[in-house]
């Protein structure tokens, strides 16, 4: 009997994700299946307040990226002005934070939602919506769980550590100060429970991942579920594709490497997705007790992230 | 003896102020006396919640016409683009207010300011202080004092009725429901009592002089002041210079004139200032008790406002 081709798989699709490494693989993913069997779980530790307005990083990167208008930079949509914001660094405001013109009225939006009484969950889904998308994106909670790095500088929001510090500081841990009060938003514990294929984005295991796994009942829907478990190693030939995994792993304790990041992984999933660069780890990564997928998993350009994601179904459904 | 030129007066001038007429009168008295010398009390009513920004729209019309970058139509910033406006309706926001990019700035910047303690004085001082401005500019409270306005068509957020539906409908009444537990901000009373000229600028009587004269101690301050009190008419030729007065007095049952205006004021003002266009109703204001100025008091172009203000100072010394 021949094996099913990956996008016959017919079940629910649940991916774990944080910014745009997991916004390029989800844009792969909807180019191979229908975007109703695709839940994203999103990491909600990297919002902060500006201005008044409720900004969230990582969603805005997936909501952009799906709908073909995030910038080049990986942040903010391609082609934005920056008008207000030079005009508020004249009146001497805040300005170290890179908000553009279009990406501000997506801050507004959903400030405005959530002040008329909408979750986080309700707004994300009306923005989603607004700009056409038919996944269904869930914030891993709709209660505040802002992620707080420890530095030797002492403790930082995660925003003025990534962004104001430009990610310069050694971290030396990272803490979820309001973890154990989040609950998990309507419908996160049943899509990671029900799903058939549970996806791992390859995002930063520290900060975006964990942050998902500290909201009470999420590692163990994760443990305890039928689907079948995927991860996707953010680390390729011992440096991160974007963003400040490499260094955040390093000054943690962590092997700086693929089989760092499986290690992390691997009493919640069955599968480990590495890249082409990083074959000689396979041996001691299905040492772990893992299955091993070995491709392509750098996704630039995005369309090589379809390809990733048929992969990844493939060796889900092996 | 000779009298002294309106400009050797050395005392305080405190401004009764509301939107851009008050604007127009504050820029002719500043090209007059010392910026120091000027406080400017300001209505707060017309304030309100805009995807989460406070947006205070009389004291935004008064900074802008004094740091010269008002809009031409009495509104925002001359040049202003609308970027984010654009790409809110896009997502389906509310976009009926129209704030322009640079605009938005002064919102956030507030905002922001707010949300980190300020109070809504500071946080004047500190815009007005960003634009270059020398006068005192006080809210005539710091707290919540929204302006509600009852029409046939119930009651209606003072930004409902004025903008949204562009201040069409007949009113009935209007409210202050917090003026009641709404409390001086620091320095009005002081401003009030202790000015040598105090003056009403050429504002809607109703729902931007009113909403000041409805906070505890603000007409009993004006009434015990020593200073010389004029007002300046809003009304010329039985019209409104610019917004929704004459209607108002109308339906409210007042005289659409400038002697319906004085008789509003009566018991607060020892003078009283009408336009040339007005003169036949000189007699009737004496009648009430007041002096009487007759004089252009037209501010188009803005430069016509220093000769009002130059003759309003005159005045107050007679």
């Amino acid at each position: 009997m021949t094996a099913p081709l990956p996008t016959s798989t017919n079940g629910a699709i649940t991916v774990l994700a944080g910014g745009i490494g997991a916004a390029r693989f989800l844009a792969g993913l909807l180019a191979t299946v229908e975007a109703e069997r695709v839940t994203a779980i999103y990491n909600v530790g990297d919002d902060f307040e500006w201005h008044g307005l409720h900004v969230s990083p990582d969603i805005d990167s997936i909501t952009y990226t799906l709908a073909g208008v995030q910038g080049a930079l990986g942040w903010g949509i391609e082609g934005d002005t920056f008008v207000t914001l030079e005009a508020l660094r004249d009146l001497g405001g805040d300005a170290w934070f890179n908000i553009g013109d279009r990406d501000l009225a997506t801050h507004l939006r959903r400030t405005a939602l959530l002040r008329g009484g909408a979750t986080l969950a309700e707004a994300t889904s009306e923005l989603a919506r607004a700009r056409g998308l038919r996944l269904t994106m869930l914030p891993v909670t709709n209660d505040p769980h802002p992620t707080v790095v420890v530095t030797d500088e002492g403790e930082l929001d995660f925003q003025v550590y990534f962004v104001q510090r430009r990610a310069a500081d050694a971290v030396r841990a990272v803490r979820f100060p309001r973890a154990a009060v989040a609950r998990p938003a309507p419908g996160v514990i049943e899509a990671l429970r029900d799903a058939e294929v549970l996806v791992i984005a390859p995002s930063n295991p520290l900060v975006s991942i964990d942050p998902l796994l500290a909201v009470p009942g999420v590692r163990q829907a994760i443990e305890a579920s039928s689907a079948r478990r995927v991860a996707i190693s953010p680390i390729i030939g011992g440096a991160a594709v974007k963003g400040p995994a490499a260094g955040m792993l390093r000054s943690m304790g962590h092997e700086v490497s693929a089989f760092g990041v499986a290690r992390i992984y691997r009493d919640l999933i069955d599968v480990f997705v590495l890249d082409e660069v990083d074959r000689a780890l396979a041996p001691a990564v299905e040492a772990l007790g893992l299955a091993v997928v070995v491709t392509d998993t750098m996704m630039t350009p995005p369309e090589r992230g379809h390809a990733l994601a048929a992969t990844v179904l493939e060796a889900a459904r092996a």
